[in-house]
């Protein structure tokens, strides 16, 4: 009775499912031809190629003058030149799997073609310039972190800046207050303090100037100029601390929260409104694609035959074990009807997202070889020690002990032989363990402990920073291990670890923010202060090559490398101003004009208020999430399953998701109706490219 | 059919009113002496002289030795003896209230005692040393502050200090953890930068002592010293700026951003449980209170009448209009049956608490008095006028240019004949406004606005802050009137208002850690630091008068007055460490030995991470509410049927609650049952004092 699908069926299922497994939203041809385009345009070397091109695009900055390390600037045009022809060539790839009109219709390809195109022109104009001797300023290069943004792979950065976007409106509102609060107390101060002739310790007028007490005030918000902007007020009357406190309490305790409470409210509220989107999205791919692979037995329900999914699920993930497959099909099926239906076929991209290790428990290779030999008792013994818990403590006891050592003098020579007693001890902790558990288990279970390098005391001396310092880090590293074992500790740091990749997409925001800022920060700010190296004996050294610094703070603490000479000390300039303290000291002289503030401001609230503050909201998010359920529903059926079934397999799930709209989707699971499928009941399996598929409107920063 | 129940009942039911109202949740006997008893320990005027007593005896910090005003031993002895007689006088009244057994049972009870008795014993021992000329330290005064907390109206401050208490294991984990990652990267430091031979900028070698490297890193959590402590590193190679980036990323963002979520977590899962406990505790008394005036008609459900109702809302709160009083009648009783039952009679003291302010819309006095006049069309034309929106952004413009002409320079004679001119203005403004508006009516509305002293510019010269300085500061908060005509700003600042009340719980947990840490270092410390006037020419100023100072930081940024001398000193100090910028510059060189770091850390520890985390917490959890709530259950129906009955009143909510716990009901208001009564079945009417009270456990810190 059942019709069985052509091969072409199961290759647009497949990338319905890929694509729901991944939460692609892209509109792509259903024609044979343009799907097998649409498989290479999603192919891994592919991806990973076009992020290689962005950063080696982002990366020649520090080649460009102001350069970390100079070249012509006819290799980093050429340069520039290959990974614009690449972004121009996965572009055309892109146009040819989506139609034509929805191509012109999605703002992140015009984005990407205009930074193509603007590129190009800032290079024809730059070169043009230099060639005749003119001034001229790469301006372009601001554009370059927008690629991450706008290619297909940067969802979850876009989905971060729409979450941003959308919030700041309520941010904006709190800001008005804020500064409407700081203006106020700006002005009281001015009056109170004004008339007094009080100096500063650098014995500057003291809260005489409207705008420097603004400017000031604002400092005192991030906290990084007190005590000292309230000490000549206090030194002079005990009774004037109270405009300083009060105005912390209000400033920088109650809106700095409120600022917090702000972004987190909003944020949460707009990610969950794309998450739900997401899942709606991917149920709909899930339910195309079972509309492609449907059969009718019957005048029963339309549903899909083990064959077919076996096949479905080995297109979609080649490299997956029977067992493994095995397993999510008797999930899936949890009756063992030998076929599903639609609900059971959706759940199948999450299925796939839950990361398992299936290990056969075989037995040890030396019991198949020597049986008389490993179960002697002598042997038994040595395996029971080594699998007991005293074991572990002994070795936990070793390491903390090695730890003592490595703190201790190097110099002495006895220290150094201790530590090649401590290296014997850990390779015979390697080899016993070896002796009594399963090599491929012992390897699966202690991947990550075992791979430091600190077995391995290569002796290379670099300049500045040799094998060996990477070798002590790793070896203190192992230290870890100690502090895992605690159970207490182990949640918190699996709970650490799970957010980890969604760190990577706040690491980008990072990027792309702190890019721009570096790129103007350079043109403006290039070669005002120069960085002496400590044999130096140029009298300019003292107030870092530039006069106006001299017996300033900047100097005096010796920031001179903190300038915006190259891309590195930039960024590193920038992390500073992101932690906040001293920035109005590594500021405040050093730049001439006053405009400056203006530019350090605008950093402070982009990076620290805005920016810092989803961050924090992002990890209270996840630590509840983590705190409140244990567990995805999901990944307990599929453990139940494993016991039920007693498949003679240990499953190991590993923490964290294959991608990070797995914690997303976790994080708003409570809200989302598991049934809902949406108006799916208009769609036609017939005509997959219908127009009502209900993509979230992905459009670019 | 009904009884018509006895004056002493109606006694009891109203202490179980007021007791509900108010949330306490005390013992008392119910023999009609002891409630008289009762009552008149819960009178406000004894409560308000019990924290007068307190504030005195706190007080007393500022004329014992180290003081700001030295006062003879024996005065301060005096005035503490009648504070402590006074202490035991409240606490021999409360021992009459309550049964002997649960006197003694209540550890709150036993503290008081055990403060009293220590603070007795502490001035013999200290008046016998000082008499005889030994060394004597009055270690007492750090027990005073408990009294706050173990008084019976220290509620809320015991609740908060229990959350903290359950929080505590919780916050302990991810500290132990967050130190084991302080102290493996100070490992780690020791390795990379202790053989360098690096200095720091004040010479002394950088990086080569473990438990200096641990403090310094634990200083960079606060990020107190960023960037000098990574400079000479970076300096050096800019390789290692990647361990302080990483150092910063883990341990300051990262670990930080955990402990809020902890604590965050904590807080609210164990005042959820609290708050819970309360409510029912509320419901159980209201159920007594219920249980005594009940009456039953025929074979229904018993009920209260409205006689019965009304006599006991005359006696819970006396100074009820009788409109206010119909209008909650109407409330409870929605289907005009002339009784209520259970359900209805206990929202009573939620509804109590609601504030209200019933105003009759009356005609203008002058409409009264001088009707031709007051309604002849040029005085219409003023009323319309002055209510038209118009006249008030008119004003707001005028407060706007007032404000620049404040900013301006007062010494020109033009300017500050200007100033009158605004005065007039302002004058005009009331003039205008009571004469088109109900006088009633627009003090009430306007009384926060209007109340400010602005219009009166007393010329009184105090030697440093004249009132003059505080009628600047008032005429600048008239500006605050402009923000709250816009309606978004209004939204955040009514719930800055309504979370008032608790920020002052806060206040008092502040208080009671930064009193006994001011205690301690005030004993540890004190002298080893002195403050020179401005004008002083004594050599020892340049060094604070202490040797160990010189050419310290902290000399050179004029730190001198950042002591533990005296009590106002030490507050103001412990501020600056909780606004935690340059703390260690504060403590480092200042204090001799090294033992003053753990005080610090041990500081930072109490207040930074947990209690202010905890106030962010709140105000997060406000804001959340305020966001996604709009008004109570309770609040919309009782505007609903202020609409419905068309009472001729106008009824307005203040912003806020009688009782702090209001907010927090609220918060957690989704998850309470509405009509879960408990176990008050097993309640027999006839014995109030049975034990199965539900009290939450209320016990001391």
């Amino acid at each position: 009775i059942a019709d069985v699908s052509p091969i072409g069926d199961f290759d647009l299922a497949a990338v319905y499912v890929s694509d729901a497994q991944y939460n692609r939203n892209i509109f792509f041809d259903t024609t044979p031809q343009a799907i097998r385009l649409y498989l290479l345009y999603n192919h891994w070397g592919l991806q990973i190629l076009v992020y290689a091109f962005i950063l080696v695009d982002l990366a020649l900055a520090i080649f460009e003058d102001p350069a970390v390390v100079p070249l012509p600037i006819w290799v980093t045009s050429v340069i520039e030149l290959v990974c614009l022809a690449a972004f121009t060539a996965r572009l055309v790839h892109y146009a040819k799997v989506i139609p034509r009109e929805r191509f012109w219709k999605d703002p992140k390809n015009i984005c990407i073609f205009a930074i193509i195109l603007l590129s190009l022109v800032d290079m024809i104009i730059y070169g043009a310039l230099k060639a005749s001797g003119f001034y001229a300023v790469r301006w372009s290069r601001v554009l370059r972190p927008l690629l991450l943004v706008n290619i297909t792979e940067g969802r979850q950065l876009r989905r971060a800046f729409r979450s941003i976007r959308n919030a700041l409106p309520q941010i904006l509102y709190v800001f008005l207050l804020f500064m409407f609060s700081v203006l106020m107390f700006s002005l009281m101060a001015l009056k109170l303090f004004g008339k007094r002739g009080l100096k500063t310790i650098e014995g500057r007028p003291y809260f005489t100037n409207y705008l420097e007490i603004v400017f000031d005030l604002y400092v005192l918000v991030t906290t990084a100029n007190s005590p000292d902007i309230m000490m000549p007020a206090y030194n002079f009357s005990v009774y004037f601390a109270v405009f300083f406190i009060t105005y912390i309490l209000i400033n920088t305790y109650i809106f700095m929260s409120v600022f917090l409470a702000v972004v987190y409210n909003n944020y949460k509220k707009y990610l969950k409104e794309e998450v739900r989107k997401l899942v709606r999205a991917k149920r709909h791919k899930m339910v195309r694609a079972f509309g492609v692979l449907q059969e009718r037995k019957g005048e029963g329900e339309p549903v899909v035959s083990q064959a077919c999914w076996n096949q479905l699920v080995r297109l979609v993930q080649p490299d997956i074990s029977n067992a493994h497959r095995e397993l999510l099909w008797s999930v899936s099926d949890d009756n063992n009807k030998g076929c599903i239906g639609k609900v059971a076929f959706v759940q199948l991209a999450d299925l796939l997202n839950i990361q398992v290790i299936m290990m056969k428990s075989r037995p040890h290779p030396l019991k198949t070889w020597l049986p008389s030999l490993y179960l002697s008792s002598p042997s038994r013994l040595v395996c029971r020690m080594v699998q007991h818990k005293a074991f572990m403590y002994t070795y936990d006891l070793i390491i903390l002990v090695n730890a003592v050592f490595i703190g201790l003098d190097e110099e002495d020579p006895l220290i150094a032989n201790v530590e090649w007693a401590f290296l014997v001890l850990y390779l015979l902790e390697i080899l016993l363990k070896l002796y009594s558990f399963e090599p491929r288990a012992f390897f699966s279970r202690h991947q990550f402990w075992n791979c430091d390098l600190s077995k391995y005391n290569i002796q290379l001396n670099c300049p500045f920073l040799s094998i060996l310092d990477i070798v002590f880090i790793l070896r203190i590293l192992r230290l870890i291990r100690v502090v895992d074992n605690i159970k207490r500790f182990r949640a918190i740091i699996n709970t650490l670890i799970k957010i980890g990749p969604t760190i990577l997409t706040f690491g980008q925001l990072i990027v792309v923010v702190y890019y721009i800022f570096a790129m103007v920060g350079m043109e403006l700010f290039k070669g005002k202060i120069r960085f002496f190296e400590a044999n130096s004996t140029d009298p300019d050294k003292a107030f870092c090559g530039n006069p106006l610094l001299k017996n300033s703070v900047f100097a005096k603490h010796n920031y001179c490398k903190n300038n915006f000479n190259n891309v590195v000390s930039s960024f590193i300039l920038l992390l500073e101003l992101t932690v906040v303290n001293q920035w109005h000291d590594i500021l405040f002289k050093a730049w001439e004009n006053t405009d400056i503030k203006m530019f350090f401001v605008l950093f402070h609230i982009v990076v620290v208020i805005i920016i810092i503050n989803i961050f924090i909201a992002f990890v209270l998010e996840a630590f509840f999430v983590e705190y409140t359920v244990d567990q995805s529903n999901l990944q307990s059926s599929l453990e139940k399953k494993i016991e039920e079934l007693e498949l003679g397999l240990s499953a190991c799930f590993l923490p964290g998701y294959k991608t990070v709209d797995g914690l997303l989707q976790r994080m708003f699971e409570a809200d989302l109706d598991p049934e809902d499928f949406a108006d799916d009941e208009d769609f036609d399996p017939n005509n997959p490219s219908n127009l009502n598929f209900p993509n979230p409107n992905f459009d670019s920063v």
